[in-house]
């Protein structure tokens, strides 16, 4: 199992509509991306890790899939569509991470 | 419910024993905060989004905790220790996240 992390770094002058984020668009990813996708966890950022400190993240999803094969497969043709749609709720540029399944 | 991330960035003299980290490490995070962590992910980065790019995170785990506050009543007495076992496995420092659960 991989995972594909996508994770909007919080800036100053980032905006985010998380309702439409969850309501919205992580539904039309699950619709287009249909079986190939297992699992999406979505996280808002709240805190650092030191007292006072900001997130690095607003927010992160993680969604996971039998393979990279399965990912690209299944994302390849509808990545414009998903990519288009950014621009709905951020004006951040998202930083995408494939990562092995360890447990 | 609210998710601890725990990520290291991937430098190039950063070193990392995932083997370790998967089977002393996380099982010693998982006995020294007993029930109040609920559960625990663990990935390995691959790759980033773009062809041939790095991931940004050589590893990162993901632990979940009803609230804030059960989070750090169960890590603060057992912070040191837990720190001070990062030596044995890398030598980069995590960036701590702590993220509320949507979905």
């Amino acid at each position: 199992m991989i995972k594909v992390s996508v994770m909007y770094p919080k800036s100053l002058d980032g905006t985010f509509d998380m309702n439409y984020y969850c309501k919205t668009h992580i539904p039309l990813v699950g619709e287009l991306l249909g079986g190939a996708l297992k699992n999406v966890a979505i996280d808002s950022g709240i805190a650092g890790g030191a007292p006072g400190e900001e997130p690095a993240f607003i927010a992160m999803a993680h969604m996971t899939f039998d393979s990279v094969e399965n990912f690209q497969e299944a994302f390849g043709p509808h990545a414009e569509t998903i990519m288009a749609d950014l621009a709905n709720f951020t004006n951040i540029q998202p930083q995408i991470q494939i990562s092995e399944i360890k447990l």
